[in-house]
């Protein structure tokens, strides 16, 4: 049993928000809603889905024959480039604040088979989509100061299409949680002389009782603050601020690390995991951005079972993120899971 | 059509986070995950259910016969009275804060009824939920500085029981949400000289668009920085800062201003329409509260039909929240809605 046994709150320093920790609720009975499990017998090319290759979507648009990864523009984006003319007459009262918002979403297809999701593409397939998500990231990160990649997995995450697939948000404004993460990083290097999760990631690797996995270039840890069960921080050892920096060697290793850890998460209740996963970078528009490290955040909702999840509703909503598993158990547990993929493996 | 039908972001001025705007984006088509539909023949009294009366809870406790509403301790509070041995020795380094937390959590049933929500019970019977709200706010927060009072309705938002009913959660320190609320209208008086939430009501109310109903003492308003489609803020029009304040005649206009707006939700998708909503009252250990006023957030995830609910994931998690449909739209909705309920009237 760890030293984290009994109620608390730890503090997020990325965002200054706190967490409940509750560890003894673990137990209590469950007989709220349960979610489907995903289907598992998906063909490799589905004739209706509008992500698969030489298939029709929204406006009469076909995809090409792809045959490693695919991006296209949003069909539905909530973000387009064109300024709105509206734009020029807002409003100026300090309760009633609105600013234009202008960019660019896109969706990146991480193969062409229908029925594999990530931990199911071999390494250097994985690797693929680490160069996608490079290469678009540094042609929107020219125009736009805040380039948000990520991806919904699982329907209980609103994925609308179990085609493998992920996004990218484009805009020049900064989004809250990059505004809090700037400002929280800035502050500890102008407070301390050194980058947060540059010391961070030592203070985790020393400890160790947090770390699910690591390789010469990339940890994954439980952060010390998680707020879901089995959230997870992917981050570089290295002083990388943006995928823009990121050598061959660090996305060999990304894509290796992407594959033990979405594999150990399917693991854990031999099921396809849902998650949100995302990339937090530097601002493209910085002077000096030496106080960021680029990391992404993993939120998975999962909780019991295949089929129970964490509900953040009431109090989490009203107050603050609250957990009953601890971080700890969480670690251990994502320690231990096989790195065979419950589908092929015999565990 | 309303002048905010383009792309924008806004601000809550009582948090400080953004919310992305993109009414276009309400065209999308919908393939992903459905909600189940609320069961809706339940019967009055279930023999299995640890909330009605007479029934067993857990630990072999025993209702009692209540005729009312029924408050008892959470069998599996997230937080409880004991302070921890451990908690003595925790850590100081900025990236480890940790603090031990202590507290109660009770739950209160709204009604003997098994098969009663809010809207489904007369006002005078809502009169009695406010009432046992007022009084455990009383009691608690004689004790606590943070009392959180708030319903989870529906499976979808984490309910466990359908029996309706609602929870507190008091604790000594403000949570995220009461923190950040308490520094913006604080920061705001000094400002400006005025009360923040008293500025928002007059301006509102003085504008019309949003504002879905009022009483003598209440405004139900889908606020101008709504995150959640239907998402309203129900608020004094009096200076009163918290529960224990509330007068008889507020009282019974706030179960009235309960009973049309619960009521209208149930007929905008002709459902039992599921939310988290809670209460937010001034803390009860400051010497100078004049910035604060009591209001209540109801957080509705429906979004085009009982079925399709908004996900707040990907990009809402890792950047800020983002909505469809616009505020505006949703006020106008929810104003049209009938006040009779879909299963007596005959709309
Ligand atoms: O206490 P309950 O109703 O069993 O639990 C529900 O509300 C709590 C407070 O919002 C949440 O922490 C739980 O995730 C949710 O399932
Ligand atoms: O764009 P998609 O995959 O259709 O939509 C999904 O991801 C978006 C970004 O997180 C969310 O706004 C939607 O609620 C969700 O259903």
């Amino acid at each position: 049993m760890s030293q984290f046994e009994f109620t608390h709150r730890r503090k997020n320093p990325l965002t200054g928000n706190w967490v409940l920790v509750s560890p003894h609720r673990n137990n209590r009975p469950w007989l709220g809603a349960t979610e489907k499990n995903a289907p598992s017998n998906l063909p490799e090319h589905d004739e209706t889905c509008p992500l698969c290759p030489g298939n029709q979507r929204a406006n009469d648009v076909h995809n090409p024959d792809y045959d490693k990864t695919f991006v296209f523009t949003n069909d539905f984006g909530a973000l387009t480039p064109q300024v709105a003319e509206q734009a020029t007459q807002l409003e100026t009262n300090p309760l009633f604040e609105i600013e234009a918002a202008t960019g660019e979403c896109r969706v990146i297809c991480f193969s062409p088979k229908h029925n594999k999701t990530l931990p199911e593409l071999p390494a250097n397939e994985i690797k693929d989509v680490v160069d996608t998500w490079k290469q678009h990231y540094v042609e929107l990160s020219a125009q736009y100061s805040c380039v948000h990649i990520f991806e919904n997995k699982g329907a209980v995450m609103g994925c609308s299409q179990p085609h493998p697939h992920g996004q990218v948000w484009a805009h020049n404004h900064l989004s809250t949680e990059i505004q809090l993460e700037q400002a929280n990083q800035h502050q500890y290097q102008q407070t301390h002389g050194s980058n947060l999760l540059a010391d961070y990631v030592k203070r985790e690797i020393a400890d160790g009782e947090r770390v699910v996995y690591q390789n010469d270039h990339w940890l994954v840890v439980v952060p010390f603050w998680a707020a879901w069960p089995f959230e997870t921080l992917l981050v570089s050892k290295d002083d990388v601020r943006h995928f823009g920096q990121l050598t061959e060697a660090q996305a060999t290793a990304l894509a290796d690390a992407i594959k033990v850890l979405t594999t150990r998460y399917d693991n854990v209740f031999n099921c396809s995991f849902p998650y949100s996963m995302g990339w937090h970078c530097a601002p493209s528009d910085l002077n000096d951005d030496s106080h960021w490290r680029m990391h992404a955040h993993f939120y998975p909702p999962l909780l019991r079972s295949a089929t129970v999840k964490k509900h953040m509703v009431g109090y989490e909503m009203l107050a603050e993120s609250q957990r009953d598993l601890s971080p700890e158990t969480a670690a251990k547990i994502l320690k231990n899971a096989s790195d065979v993929h419950y589908t092929e493996g015999n565990q």
